[in-house]
């Protein structure tokens, strides 16, 4: 036998020799049931606690969606000062498009026929003046309405402001109405339309769910109790069920979020996916700290009068903005985390002899015996020579 | 030596005097072939699967992104009842701003010259009548079009019903041309600016990428096989490649999404993550159970007569909607991933010795002596005395 | 004793005898001392790394928030074409609607008193025509600005150029004013209102922090320095941040993120958990390969002249969009991933060992004689019988 043969004849040895722990067995029934009392702990913990509760073994994903709103519903409004005006969707709903936030117009601050010229500043105390030195051309007071022109005129008989140059009349929304313009907004409904992806499982639903017809849609509307699946909600529901009053947010207006959450398992039967409703307001409602509190904004409609001159209706619309918020998160198993759980389960499984071990050194009567037919101590002060009769059976 | 020192030096060995496994090793060639390739398998598995498929050994993040778009095009219409009529975006695109959602006209039910005024309901089971007696004035029929007056009117020359306040003349919208009157919009064309940001990654990114030049941008049309990375997008084309008729789909409307999918691997050569367009249609084509198929809404331009009255010109607009979604994974190599899957993958490597024991206890030809050598069996009436014999090498 | 009854007994002994491994203990301190800190290492890394510094023991959620925006200013114009003119909110902001997206015109290149009607096409190389047979009538090159006419008629008193059915006047969008008209933009200021939920903590928080009054809020400015907790931000400061000259910007428009980051440790006093403000441009600036750089897009106003004929005045519209992008991730203590991670730690613990044992059998002085009393060398030629005497310490 050459020496490099023998070398490689080693090698092969130190590779495919098969090492084993040598091992001992105990025949006491309590140390083996307290064994096999605490694996099963382990398994249990796995199966019923990471598999069923929390479903560690899916991949997720996150859904994507796309939504469209249809709004219904007429109101007339009867004020003192206007003649008596039907409003419909093309009126209130401002932007006109049903997308994912929908404005719904309650109640307004209307101020026609401004056009851009001159006029006499709001009264407060930075603008109130006796003289025409009290205000600066050309100055733009960010709380104001305009540029100073530097004159001060009369506002009224008895006040004198700055004059301005400005969209004039200038808007007085001080008088906001103390009921809703638009009461009868809280009988308007809403069709939401929302179509949603799992892209990693090529999974698509609707929430219009399959068994509902086009019968049932055209007369139901949506009630958590009796009809829950019908995706036509009426306004003044909505906002009940945010525990919130519709005449009262209507006044300054508010944002009201549809949530929509789809998360689904999408292990078991598929078709149990089906979409769960939750309102909620989501601007605060009587914050200590708020500026403008409620939702609203300013747009103008633009005319031209027959002599070319532009004028505008200003609009202070306040109303609600219903914002649909579609969530969710599904799972599907997958072999990765299981894995890793698993794994990471099996790692507690060998924390088990540990204990085990330890409970047997201490617990039990027979402790030193046990110790020492397990433990082998090797004396420091052993000589080499004393220790080769101890080893290898299969040579003695 | 005093008792206290014995003490710690009692726990100072507890603490440092190694305990390791006494083992057997056994030269069988098969035994140590059947652990080995055990072995092998694990690290295989947690090399091809774990690392390479799946990627768990990064840590991920998801896209944030910003889409401007812009539609160019003109349209010709010439319906019997108008003037040839030119539609350009300012027309066509509603609301004008190009964000991640941007919908183009292309067709529509036109009800000008309307005005607030009364007039007769259109007819229907529920607004017919005979006399004033069958109107309910005040009424407001979810499904009607205004605030009914009491009185019962001529609709024409047969048919009478309850007149109502609204905007005069009402919407007759049961006409909707069946061929698209912005049948040209199919050849318009969508350029999609959007910029995707990683912010776990501080990954910036564009879907214009860095070797597209200007030039090639003003000639450019998306396709899928010839100009993939072109971000230029003529509608016929989408709509196609969702598997739909333009034509078909512009007469009642319809949303479209535009996928794009940023799914990257930052951690080879960053500049290999591209944006992957795809397209679908996001609302039902053909459903059994919806109401308002297709998509549409309705706005109004308002116009102010010479006399002050305010007149509209309301619109039903039929369209697509192209929804842009963007989203998307980018993963880079991480620490923690690393390790919670390299751990759960070495708990298996600690599951081989288990299985290796087993074979080799029960289908190996010398098990017995294997098993006899392996483990010490301890019965459970040995006297205690006849046990210290059989430890402690070094002190015999 | 029954032959089933001793198969039965045999079964619960397999199942319910201990097995541990019998290890051998080594009283060197060094080996011992290297075996501790290889521990020590492993359990500060759990520690240290996964727990502190990756919180890898938290469960993680997105944020769902909703946006509200309100822009407030003025500014006045005063070309040398136009009359003065004032501009508010209501002409500024397009759309209206403050939500997440919003837009502030800077400039923009207004046609007024356009029709539908027909015009000489701008002149370019492709419409410029000597003759009639130049122009193809029908033909819209989309490039151009409406549908040929077929006709070649004088655009100045030396170009010729076909003839278009269009919005006439046609737009000349090449003269955009290299001074923002609407300069003033950068004085105007935004205030942000930005609800956010983690609906799996059912956590709620606002943009504007319990400590904020309302005092405060009415005078207060964004500045990272003085006023990191005010939620009202002044333009130039905005684009300032980002790194932009607001003037620059002005011109041409752009897209501008503001960017929300709610990434929060819940499982500390919540509290702590604020909106960290972060402004980044969200399109190229100076890139060498944009088409239509900045951000403009076109809309119109609708008139309608005393003869009924409409007009409109297009506006191309150039500003800054404000993208308000809210993202965060929060996390909390959850059993799952503190398991998961643990016990791919203590994975790591059980490779100690190896580690160990590799050291002992190298790098020690009596490796020899260590390596012979912890393996037991079974040579493949022993003859069973020799083996018996052993085993089985107690029935020797």
């Amino acid at each position: 036998m050459s020496k490099s043969a023998g070398f490689c004849q080693g090698c092969l040895h130190y590779v495919f020799d098969y090492e084993t722990p040598k091992t001992l067995v105990i025949p006491n029934i309590r140390l083996g049931f307290a064994f096999r009392f605490t694996q099963f702990l382990v398994v249990l913990y796995v199966v019923g606690y990471v598999c069923v509760v929390q479903k560690a073994y899916q991949v997720t994903d996150s859904v994507i969606s796309s939504v469209t709103t249809k709004v219904k519903g007429f109101a007339l409004t009867n004020a003192s000062d206007m003649d008596p005006r039907l409003w419909d969707v093309a009126d209130y709903v401002i932007p006109p498009q049903g997308d994912h936030s929908v404005f719904v117009m309650t109640n307004m601050v209307v101020t026609p026929e401004q056009t851009q010229s001159r006029c006499a500043e709001l009264p407060s105390p930075s603008t109130t003046c006796t003289d025409d030195c009290d205000c600066r051309e050309g100055y733009s007071d960010p709380r104001g309405s305009g540029i100073q022109t530097g004159l001060c005129v009369n506002y009224s008989l008895t006040v004198q402001t700055c004059e301005v140059l400005s969209w004039c009349p200038l808007e007085i929304d001080t008088e906001l109405p103390q009921r809703a313009q638009l009461a009868a907004a809280e009988n308007f409904t809403m069709l939401i339309k929302n179509s949603i992806t799992y892209p990693m499982f090529k999974f698509y639903r609707r929430n219009i769910l399959p068994h509902v017809n086009s019968s049932y849609l055209k007369r139901c509307k949506f009630s958590r109790a009796t009809d829950p699946d019908c995706p036509i909600f009426r306004l003044k529901d909505i906002v009940s069920e945010a525990g919130e009053d519709f005449q009262d947010m209507a006044v300054k207006g508010g944002v009201l979020g549809i949530i929509i959450d789809w998360s689904c398992d999408l292990d078991w039967w598929a078709g149990k996916c089906y979409p769960k409703y939750s309102f909620r307001r989501l601007d605060n409602k009587h914050p200590d700290n708020n500026v403008a509190p409620g939702y609203n904004f300013r747009f103008a409609k633009y005319y031209k009068a027959p002599d070319g001159e532009e004028t505008r209706t200003l609009i202070k619309a306040y109303g609600i903005r219903f914002d649909i918020i579609v969530f969710g998160t599904a799972g599907k198993f997958g072999i990765v985390p299981t894995i890793v759980n698993l794994g990471a389960a099996l790692s507690f499984l060998s924390l088990v002899p540990v204990v085990s071990d330890w409970f047997m050194l201490t617990c039990t009567r027979k402790r030193d015996l046990y110790g020492k037919l397990k433990a082998t101590y090797m004396a420091e002060d052993t000589v080499a020579e004393d220790v080769s009769m101890g080893t290898s059976y299969g040579t003695q």
